[in-house]
C-alpha cells in the first residue's frame, strides 16, 4: 500500500495537493474524507482577503504580496498560496482572470500556489468551497494563504470574512456609486490600500476614505502618520485595544508602497495575538462553515423526504396563486395539504 | 372596524403601501400574514431586473425608463414601482444610494413608488426581502417593477433572476478586471445596454461584448442593426425561438437611446409570452422563493432543538480539531458525541 492523498500532501507532494483540490471544488465524497483527515493539521496559516471594486488592480498587488513574502533575500521566506475566487462562470473556463499577468513573477517558484476557483450555481457553494480550498493549504503547511475576490457584493464580504486581515482594496477615479459600496465594505476592511496612487484624484480618494472611515470607526481619531493609523496624539483611545484601519497608498505595477502594506500586515497580526482576536475570528470562521454545512445536509435530508411529484404538486399549487409561499413550506413541512 | 392593511393596499393607499413594506423589510410576523392575504393578487407584473458594474449610471438609467413609462403623452402609462438593492450597511443608513439623483423628475407623481433596501446580515436575507417587496408592489397594482442592483456579485445575479426581463448594463472604460465579471453576468442578460455611450472606449467595449456574447450564443450569430439584435440574413438560426440580446447604447443623462431600449423592453415581453418563457421563469423564480423559505425554516427548526450549550461544546471541539466540521455535523444532527 502507497501512501493515502492525506500522507502525501502532508509530505508536501504539489500534484497530490492539486488532485485534492480538484476533489473538493467538485464537491466530491473521496475529498471529504480526505480533508477530515486534514483537518486537525489546520489551524496555523495567517488568512489575508483582499477585496475591492473591480479595476483597483487587486490581483497585481495580491501578486506582489506573494512576491514580497518569497524574497530570497527574506531569513524566513514563507510559503504562499493563492486562492483567487473568479466570478465568471464555467461556461468561460474560469480562465478570463489571473493566467494574464499573474504567472510572470510567481511561475515555477515552489513555495507559491495559486488556485482560481470559477464561481458556483449556489452562493453557499462558493463561499463553502472557498474555506476547503483554505483549509487544504493550511494544511499543507502553506504560512499565507490569501482569499482575493473580484467585487463588492456580499458574496465577496462573505468570502473576505474568512480571512484574519483583511485588506480592502479602492483606487482612484471610479465611478459615481462607487461610495456606496465603499461604505459598506469599509467595515470589514482591517487594512485599507489605494492602489493605483499615481492616478489623479488620489486626495480625494483617501479624503473621502477618511471620511467614511471616520463613521465606521467613531470612537476614534485618527491621522495618517508614515502610512500608519495611530491615536491622534493627547487624544487617548476610548479603547486602547482597538485596531484602527490604516489607509496606504500603493502603485502595485512597480512595487511602490508594498513594504509599508508588509509591515501593516505584521502589525495586524500581531494585534490579533495581543489582543486575543485571532482566537475569535478563528471560532467565528468555524463556527460559520458549520453552520453553512449544517443547512446544506437539513435542506438535503428533507428533499430526500419529500417525492419529486408531491415537491411540483406543491409548486403547481404556488404558481396557480392557491398556496403563499409560506403556505407551501407549511404544507410541505406538515406533509399534508 | 376599519379595513386591515391589505384592504387598503389593493384600493391604493400609499402609506399603508410604505407600512407594509416596512414591515416586510422587518421581517415582522404581521407583515407576513399581509403577503399571504395579498399573495393571490400577484403575478401580473413585468419584473424588469437592471444589474452590472459599479460606475455605469444605472442609477439615471433606471429614472430615465421610468419616466418613459410615465409619458403624459402615453395613452396608457404604466405605474412604475423601483426597487433599489443599495448595498452599503445598515450602519451607513442606506440612504447613499439614490436619493441624491434619483428624485428631481419622479417626485410628487403618485404613480411612481421608489423603495431603497439597505443590504442585510444574510444574504438569503436580502435576496429573500426583495422578492417579498416585489410581491407587495405586485399585488398593490404596479405594471411595472424595476429591480436595480448595484454591484456585479453573485447577490446581484440571484436578485436580478427574480426578473422577468435582465438589463446589464456596461459603460466604456472600465477597468481591467471588469471583462471577468462581464464574461459571468452576460449570461443573465435579456437586453445588454452600454451607457455613457458618448464617452471615449464605446467601440471597443461594443465590439469586446460582441464576442464575448458570441460566446455565451454560439448557435447564433449575430449583427446589429439600428439598434436591434437581428439573425444575419440568410443564416437561419438553429433555434428559431431563442432570444437574442440585443446590444444597445445609451446616454442616460440626456435621453439618448432610451426610446429604442423601451421598444426592446418591450420585444422582450412579447418574446417571454409567444414562447411560454414568460410562465416558465415566473415557476422557476417562486421555486427559487420556496426553497430559500424552506431553508430558512429548517435551520431555525433545527437549532430551536438543539441548546445553545450543546451546541457551543460542539465549535469548541471544533476550535480545537477534535471534530471536523463535517463530524461537527454530524454529532449535532445525531444529538451524540
Amino acid at each position: 500500500m502507497g501512501k493515502s492523498l492525506a500522507e502525501s500532501i502532508l509530505s508536501g507532494e504539489r500534484m497530490a495537493l492539486a488532485r485534492l483540490l480538484t476533489q473538493v471544488e467538485n464537491g466530491s465524497p473521496e475529498g471529504r474524507l480526505t480533508l477530515d483527515e486534514l483537518f486537525p493539521y489546520t489551524g496555523k496559516a495567517h488568512l489575508i482577503g483582499v477585496t475591492g471594486a473591480p479595476g483597483t488592480g487587486k490581483s497585481s498587488l495580491v501578486n506582489q504580496i506573494a512576491l514580497q513574502y518569497r524574497r530570497p533575500t527574506a531569513t524566513n521566506p514563507k510559503r504562499v498560496a493563492i486562492v483567487a475566487v473568479d466570478p465568471s462562470s464555467p461556461f468561460t473556463g474560469g480562465a478570463v482572470l489571473g493566467d494574464r499577468v499573474r504567472m510572470r513573477d510567481l511561475a515555477g517558484d515552489p513555495g507559491v500556489f495559486i488556485r482560481l476557483m470559477a464561481s458556483r450555481g449556489s452562493l453557499g457553494g462558493l463561499a463553502q468551497a472557498t474555506a476547503a480550498m483554505v483549509q487544504v493549504f493550511d494544511a499543507a503547511g502553506f504560512d499565507v494563504i490569501l482569499i482575493e475576490t473580484v467585487g463588492a457584493g456580499q458574496t465577496e464580504v462573505d468570502i473576505a470574512r474568512l480571512a484574519h486581515t483583511t485588506l480592502v482594496v479602492e483606487s482612484p477615479g471610479l465611478g459615481d456609486d462607487i461610495q456606496a459600496i465603499k461604505a459598506g465594505i469599509l467595515e470589514i476592511a482591517d487594512i485599507i490600500v489605494i492602489n493605483k496612487a499615481d492616478l489623479p484624484g488620489v486626495e480625494n480618494t483617501e479624503h473621502a476614505l477618511r471620511g467614511m472611515l471616520g463613521l465606521a470607526h467613531p470612537v476614534e481619531k485618527v491621522f495618517r502618520h508614515h502610512g500608519q493609523a495611530m491615536p491622534i496624539p493627547g487624544s487617548e483611545p476610548a479603547n486602547a485595544g482597538l485596531w484602527v484601519p490604516p489607509i496606504l497608498r500603493t502603485i502595485a505595477t512597480d512595487g511602490t508602497g508594498v513594504g509599508e502594506l508588509m509591515a501593516a500586515i505584521e502589525q495586524h497580526a500581531q494585534h490579533l495575538h495581543q489582543s486575543g482576536d485571532w482566537g475569535r475570528r478563528e471560532r467565528a470562521r468555524l463556527e460559520a462553515e458549520l453552520e453553512a454545512l449544517l443547512t446544506g445536509t437539513l435542506v438535503a435530508q428533507f428533499r430526500a423526504s419529500v417525492s419529486d411529484v408531491r415537491y411540483e404538486e406543491v409548486v403547481d399549487r404556488l404558481v396557480q396563486r392557491t398556496y403563499s409561499p409560506w403556505e407551501a413550506v407549511k404544507v410541505l413541512m406538515n406533509g399534508e395539504a
